[in-house]
């Protein structure tokens, strides 16, 4: 991270894990600052070699309570804007996450309502403290979802799921969370942070970067395509182009040696000439 | 509703809900009268505000048992329709539940089995008193799939247990329903509709009937969406529209003022100039 | 099966059912001549009447171990094919899986792991014995997922699970695979091909086969399809056939007079000449 000051967030890198912890006054209500800086940071984490994993928190008892509601009634007006040209912040974050080369995992501290629950979407695994509560809360808001959750919530607990949740805006606990398939792990508050970061480093001390980065984007750019032959063709390359590559040789190796592994690619530099293969 | 009187079908408002009970002979078999009158009612209700949620149930034991065979072994011959100009009824349904502009659940009583238990796969939710069973039979009677159950039941229960259940064509008690996620929920048959009730309740009191279309019609068109930028653009579309009626302006003031909100847009005539955009 | 004398695999037809084992050394380890012979297998199975399910499991204590790692570092280099012509090995296997006319199960005895457990995949069922375990190790090996695994495991298993189990690349004992969804039922291992074969033979026994032929391409071609009335015009094309065969007349008819059915039609000539309609 180059020494810039964020306002909304607080960074710091540890283990190959770069933290993001939302930090703003309302329960770390969502503004356009906010996106502003987040996408900053997804650039740098994606440029960083030093970041394998990044992990997003919040700071104090809430994840994020959704978009500020400071102005009001007006809140979602964005008359500024021509009708027709207005791009919705948390789906401009979404689209990010969704094209980022590094995992993401949501250790979700306590409220994520609004665009606090939907910016969790697109994000690899999500972990919860027992005191977690999330909350599609839009009908009751009399809006409408965003943050590409249309196209991500049926697909991350199944449409009839999305349905009930969207429809009634429910608030709902960790523990039924768990249930829905919202979040894979429920945990006490003062574990959230260590599991996260425990699961990171898994991912961090013993997979390929560059594999990671290429499976990441395999698996949810295949969530769109209509016949896996899409897949298959997309595989064929990365795989004959990965087993001509240093960490190929040095995975078979550590494994047929019963060793831990030392994978050395970097993503910054060592992505085939392919990749973005979506663009 | 107008004075219309159905034969196969009893409808009834109360409370927003509109109650629709499928009532014929041979366990409220279906029929193309049955169908030619759940598609004027979906009609009505979509252009009925009093109306808020759709609940359909089944009179007597049965939920529906699939098609009157009263033809017996010609029941799916469909002769009389040139070859290649058939469409199939149950799947006439679906697309019309899928194009609904008001929640609908399914409250199984009885036995659902064949179109009995596809036409409920486009609805939101489906609960099922714990007498319930259903059914995917169409192998055992040698026929195939209808209702777009092919597109819909993977869906909702996952490719797999798809698989299994339309090869085996086994019949499935209400609890094995639930733990396959084909129901959300199970209850004594006396508190079936209660509880269906209440769930719709729920949706009718405390949510904007505005906001309930945009996002049904979000979530269920962007299941089959390849990439969530599509969901983005519409959701932007949504988003700054919604923002700026009155719905939102309500649901901002109601929250901050700690007070339920009295939401007064009505679908079918405060809908945006966009919608539907699917078309 | 004519006399062909495979030499990866074991084949045995019994009651209706097809079982191959898969039989290397190196635990049952992937290689070029057993996707040959597999290709061949499948394309017997779909041609012989006699099957009317497969089911797939390994010799020994390992399902498939993966690819052989009998040529080191080398394994995945693949240098002999031109970039962009090479095609991957497991993702032949599993579009030839996607297209098979018959149900195929996987009795997965051991462990599953690279292409032990991608190609599992694409078929129908996968039940393990409680010594199984999978592992999608890609990441640990320097590799990238193959086998069209980057569209099959997100449908399989839903993007979240996909995404760590992918990251991590970690082994998946039996009963966790049971609880992410990625196996059906975990029995002990001596009764493991049993409740396979009982599965195999409640379908063999006592549903049409053109019936199952034709859902099961039904079923897994619309997990791709945009919209549901793709469905729906296969499927009146399908019921409206279907209704005027011979199975049709004698599933409803035996199941009016409460027996058994006795279904003659067969999938090697007795399939509508609309079929394969996705070609």
């Amino acid at each position: 991270m180059q020494k810039v000051q964020y306002e909304t967030i607080k960074t710091e890198i540890k283990d190959h894990i770069l933290m993001i912890t939302l930090s703003r006054e309302n329960m770390n209500a969502f503004n356009r600052q906010m996106l502003s800086e987040l996408l900053q940071v997804f650039d740098e984490a994606d440029e960083n070699d030093q970041i394998r994993v990044i992990i997003m928190t919040g700071d104090g008892k809430a994840f994020c309570a959704g978009a500020d509601l400071g102005r009001g009634g007006e809140t979602f007006e964005n008359k500024e804007t021509p009708v027709g040209e207005y791009r919705d912040g948390g789906g401009i974050l979404s689209l990010r996450i969704f094209d980022l080369k590094k995992p993401i995992i949501a250790a979700i501290n306590g409220a994520a309502v609004g665009v606090g629950a939907t910016m969790t979407l697109p994000m690899d695994i999500r972990i919860a403290s027992s005191k977690a509560k999330m909350g599609f809360v839009f009908s009751k808001r009399g809006i409408t979802p965003e943050a590409c959750s249309g196209w991500f919530l049926p697909r991350v607990v199944g449409i009839s799921r999305a349905t009930e949740l969207v429809f009634t805006g429910k608030i709902i606990p960790a523990e039924e969370a768990l249930n829905l398939g919202l979040v894979s792990q429920v945990v006490p508050p003062e574990e959230l942070l260590a599991t996260a970061e425990a699961l990171a480093k898994d991912i961090a001390d013993n997979t390929s970067a560059t594999s990671v980065t290429l499976s990441r984007q395999l698996l949810w750019k295949m969530l769109g395509a209509d016949h896996p032959k899409e897949s298959h063709l997309i595989e064929s390359k990365m795989i004959q182009w990965a087993g001509q590559q240093a960490d190929a040789r040095e995975g078979v190796h550590s494994f047929l040696e019963k060793r831990k592994p030392d994978f050395t690619m970097k993503p910054s530099k060592d992505l085939p000439d392919f990749y973005p293969w979506w663009e």
